[in-house]
């Protein structure tokens, strides 16, 4: 299956990039690297996430919210791409920051909601390199930020 | 105007970077991308500014610290050009660690000092991608800390 | 002398690495950068050296955690590099995670521990760029963790 039959199976509609909340933009691309910015985790309304893993966000709604993010960064990414995800060649790496309470250790399995995602829709090109951490805190309350690090052709 | 009348317009000299406080080196340049390490914020004089966000730093004080920074990634940054700031073709990414209090959420405002900055100088070359985030601690207590990666000629 | 023997003169045995805690692999090669995945802070038997700095882990473990963090990301490079780290042109990037107490500042001193092995081992082509930062926690409670950009022929 291309990149757009696995979306439609997993029932997922890309949307444009909202627009930043300073002064930055969502995306810059060098050669045939594209950097995204940290991207917020949102509810499908576009609303924040709000909240602290291990306070009052569980795993399971963790992973939801990072799955959130992954559906945002591809279509920042598909903007990126000039509107044919098919140009992804590989994505790089992650860079997951997720809201933490001081005794909270489980950043990984949070950040695999979007990992996995990326696997499902790109296959092998979405195999790749991450860091996951827990951060004191995130703009705007929001749960988790993940940034990401595509090559494209 | 050039990069160095946008300097002067706003009165801002630039410094050759300080020396790293640890075993590296303040940027590396792979292909034509530098990478710039992360700095501190610091005062005029070179110390550092110490304190957290929500706690003992307003946001206000904070964006100046932001501010700051970007100059002195830019004494580097024209350094890793061999002198001449001409040679940036795009800034390409911020990562910005603000030192927060638990509940301090206004990062992006924070790291707006510096990018704000960025794109004075630099123009439509300026505007980058960007995560900001709030940290426990940095070195020495610094208030914030940014790296940066730029394309050159 | 060569990489290998430097190894050898610090005893050092670099291993394949460990399969990753999550949907991700352990690094990515695109061009001629490898973007390696943060390494936990492991012993030598494979266990994951937990605690915060600050709190309940000296400087001067920190410094021997980071150390052995850079002695997996060796063992990572390896495998990106068919194994031969003779092909490591350039360390380009360290970010280092340090898993800290509110009041803790030395995140730099501890991150030394990863960055001077690295430049014993790979002499000017180990003087790479850096960010060390203090962050509230780390998965699976690690004190700390590393990721590393690098060049490669």
């Amino acid at each position: 299956m291309s990149v757009y039959e696995k979306l439609a199976a997993l029932e997922i509609t890309l949307k444009a990039p909202a627009a930043p909340a300073a002064a930055y933009v969502m995306y810059v691309q060098t050669g045939n690297l594209v950097f995204l910015s940290g991207h917020l985790a949102k509810n499908a309304d576009g609303t924040i996430i709000v909240g602290q893993l291990g306070k009052n966000v569980t795993v399971e709604q963790g992973q939801q919210a990072a799955r959130n993010i992954a559906i945002d960064l591809m279509g920042t990414l598909q903007q990126a791409c000039g509107g044919d995800l098919n140009r992804v060649k590989r994505i790089v790496k992650l860079m997951s920051l997720v809201n933490s309470a001081p005794d909270f250790t489980e950043h990984h399995l949070v950040t695999n909601g979007a990992s996995t995602l990326l696997g499902e829709v790109f296959g092998d090109a979405g195999k790749h390199a991450r860091s996951a951490f827990g951060v004191a805190q995130i703009p705007l309350g929001a749960c988790a930020e993940i940034e990401m690090i595509v090559e494209i052709a």
